[in-house]
């Protein structure tokens, strides 16, 4: 709220408007999680109409990020807001720009989980349902902290990346080596490695939620440097006896 | 401008506040151009000094997006934009946003030209200095229109996208095929893999850009269904014989 008396009658719709930007900036983090759940069960289960549902979904969510941001626009031309109010409301604009490229990742490996079900399964998918079970855990976690202006529950979820990095790390090592044992894996290990990432992306796009939700609620940076694990770019994995 | 009438002082502060801030936004675009164009030289001579300097000059590019994000903010607090302004202003967090994306791409390609250059060469890398050279080219173009407020230079930004994913495309089915041939080649290929995606993802974003200048400029969308060439998330590669 600004700190400037307003009329009651002003105050209260105002207050509504706030709640509904967080409303509706709860409802597409609550979408965005969705589709990394179906996009992460249609590739374990091969499921192609699944795989259909989370790409023909994706729409949703674009149309979400430009209602809020239309509605962002609004709130600031009309309200003038300062202070927190103003910080929440830039929030919510970076954080449906955050969430719009979630449900890209998402869709993403929905569509190439649609190829690889066409193509012989190769290595176990429990990293990818670990990852991704983690990703959608401090997604939730974060929009909690949005809707409830928790700080501190903010600053846990940015932590919390670490894990993610960890397993893609793993999975990394583990598709090469089927590439390596196999030329008839790599397709399939490809469109697998590129899912992968793109989970570890989303876990990155989490945590700059997170850092936008502590800002907007306390007015401080958390500090640049985040725990990061992800050393896959400097990775070097060899074929076995060479 | 606001449409209001504003003492002449004010308007005259004001005007060079959004003069300011375009500055400060086309200097960041400058800087995202270079860490793509030296991130790309980097990997084509294997130049692990150049590839180091990109890595290390990436605080400069967050550091940009946080004093644009800084200087929105209090703009949106004192002056209280409306219209085109508000616009303008939205604009520049948000391509500041992008920015700052493709800044993250250009210094994990960097990180990966670093590994390679360890590693034997493999194939040519006549894609990746075409397709860099176009993503510079629509990137210039991009912040040229933001300076100049031409939403029609921005609008052909927006659909210049296109032979970036064709190069992409291309350059994904012979680095599946390079894999194929030697598995001593899949740890290189697969990094190069992942920058010729970051290439592509920067081209992404690049495109997004446009589009945020068009609507700062104009008010209104561009539609939704851009001209889009990258078909690889579907993409099957068969050995040779198999």
């Amino acid at each position: 709220m600004s700190n400037e008396p307003v009329p009651e009658h002003i105050v209260r719709s105002y207050d509504e408007e706030l709640r509904r930007l967080r409303d509706m900036t709860a409802r597409m983090g609550g979408l965005a999680e969705r589709q990394v759940a179906d996009s992460t069960q249609a590739l374990v289960r091969r499921d192609t109409a699944l795989a259909t549902e989370v790409v023909q979904r994706d729409v949703q969510i674009d149309q979400l990020e430009r209602e809020i941001e239309a509605f962002c626009v609004r709130l600031l031309a009309l309200r003038q807001p300062v202070a927190s109010d103003l910080r929440i409301i830039i929030a919510a604009m970076k954080v449906s720009n955050d969430l719009e490229r979630i449900g890209d990742y998402a869709a993403n490996g929905a569509k190439r989980s649609l190829v690889l079900s066409s193509l012989p399964a190769i290595g176990s998918l429990n990293g990818f349902e670990r990852m991704a079970h983690l990703v959608q855990e401090n997604l939730k976690a974060a929009m909690d902290a949005f809707v409830n202006s928790d700080a501190e529950a903010a600053r846990r979820v940015w932590e919390a990346d670490e894990p993610v990095d960890a397993i893609y790390n793993g999975i990394f090592r583990e598709l090469l080596t089927f590439m390596m044992e196999d030329p008839r894996n790599i397709t399939s290990a490809t469109h697998m490695l590129f899912i992968a990432k793109n989970l570890e992306r989303i876990g990155d796009h989490t945590t700059n939620i997170a850092e936008r939700i502590h800002y907007a609620v306390r007015g401080d940076n958390l500090p640049e440097d985040r725990p990061k694990a992800d050393e896959s770019a400097y990775a070097v994995v060899r074929p076995a006896g060479s």
